[in-house]
């Protein structure tokens, strides 16, 4: 049977399912990063991120924006779960004839990153490549236990929002998008968050994940859903990867509180409902659709 | 400039010194492993390795072993620093067209040696890559303060000693050997071990790594130095990598202490010595030769 045929997500789950871990694993195989134990307060975060030459970059792109995306995809990872990025590895697989100028300049592009975001990067592997470049970045953070948020903590009722705009991240902004790090650590630290992912592979895909790690269903509201100026449809703006905004429940007290920060970078586009897992789409005439995830697969 | 030109250890040196961290960095870029702040009593060590298809293993090659070694690599690096694995992540980038039996038989190798040396494989990523699969794992282990060793600590009268048997790995346990976790680990808690390496790219090559790192020369005696059966030749069990022995050194006092277990594991090879950095060969009739460090690069 080829990959091709149970997909990315369904190969996920497989290996999921095979894995037994021991009990001092807080969180493995299944969300954006691995959660370990640390010290009395804190959990050690752990994740990472593979980009390949033609799949995640084009070949002509600036290696620059290249490095700092493989390293920034794998911060969104550790906003996700509310935490502070702190070391990183650096795995590069590179074929002979690669001018060292372009080494330096994936380099340039993550250590802008790390200045901005306290990371240091403290090792790596090079190796070579017979065709495509190959970067994986690992990096390891720490979240305060409080602090800490999931998948699968969404509840009935919760209200669902997102950072920023989607859509049209190819055309603009998957090279040079902010790690959100700054605003999951002011979610985190100020309201109760109770599930929170990166939009990485689309909104209704990711919406899909904190749903059936929640076992709940949603509806999310059309005329809510900000869109960039970028975005090529609707349909593209919520089923198009690459966003790495934040996606995140909050029960509605607590939605309500943050409402009055009035800070517009957080846009509520619907809510966490008791109805039979999946998603609806509601429209603008009151019509619900029910909408399957799609998105951004490698397989 | 071409990459090849500089080489793997000229780049690795290049981005050592282009790269900055901060005072938790306990040690950086440039060992087995990065050394990061745990607790009182231990540290973090922090790893990773990428393995490719066509250099690292054949396309014809068991998937098991493949996967086997791919972890492997890295427990031999925790290993070379003294200390044991905990959990690990892995991301895989594999063509659109791979069986998912393939993969079944990636994750069964390396839950052989998961069970094993008691590592939890806690997340990882999966993407597509046009060409060869690319596998790289990131360790995380901790070390014991008093335990630690690194490639910089070796001082002037040290015995050089090395695990096993050198040469003829890519004929027989290139695929299979046994990363020498148990070995170190009897020697960190009973013996002063000043410097530890493990032999990835050959005896000669990470000699030199160990002689430069602690700035000292050495001399070696082709007589002690122990040959595989299936090494090809002394110059090839000298220079050919992927053995993953561990090469280590200590005080004379200690070797005599190692010397009197009588255990067969253990063999010294050679003295670190006060003469200008670089290594000597001494031949059975006393001949001493220069030479330079040779083993395998990937540029």
């Amino acid at each position: 049977m080829r990959v091709s045929k149970i997909g990315e997500f369904g190969l996920i789950k497989r290996i999921k399912e095979s894995i037994r871990t021991d009990s001092s694993v807080i969180h493995g195989i299944g969300d954006d990063c691995a959660v370990l134990p640390f010290d009395a307060k804190r959990y050690l975060l752990y994740t990472c991120d593979m980009l390949v030459e033609g799949v995640d970059f084009k070949t002509s792109e600036d290696f620059c924006l290249v490095g700092r995306k493989a390293l920034a995809v794998s911060l969104s990872d550790i906003a996700s779960c509310g935490g502070l990025a702190r070391y990183c590895l650096v795995s590069l697989g590179i074929p002979r004839g690669i001018n060292v100028k372009s080494i330096d300049q994936i380099y340039e592009g993550m250590t802008a990153l790390t200045n901005r975001y306290g990371v240091n990067i403290v090792g790596g592997d090079i190796s070579r490549v017979e065709g495509k470049i190959v970067i994986d970045v690992s990096v390891l953070g720490f979240v305060e236990k409080e602090c800490l948020v999931l998948r699968n903590g969404a509840c009935i009722g919760d209200i669902i929002f997102v950072t920023g705009k989607l859509g049209g991240s190819i055309l603009s902004k998957h090279l040079t998008f902010k790690p959100r790090i700054k605003e999951a650590r002011f979610l985190v630290k100020n309201f109760r968050i109770n599930s929170m992912i990166d939009i990485s592979d689309g909104l209704t895909q990711d919406l899909h994940h904190i749903l059936e790690e929640s076992k709940v269903g949603a509806v999310i509201y059309k005329e809510l859903i900000p869109l960039n100026k970028t975005a090529l449809s609707f349909n593209e703006a919520i089923s198009s990867g690459e966003d790495f905004e934040l996606l995140f429940t909050l029960p509605s007290r607590e939605a309500n509180r943050l409402a009055l920060r009035k800070n517009k970078i957080f846009t509520s586009i619907g809510q966490i409902t008791n109805k039979s897992p999946g998603l609806s789409l509601i429209k603008k005439d009151g019509c619900e659709e029910r909408i399957k995830p799609a998105g951004f697969r490698h397989f």
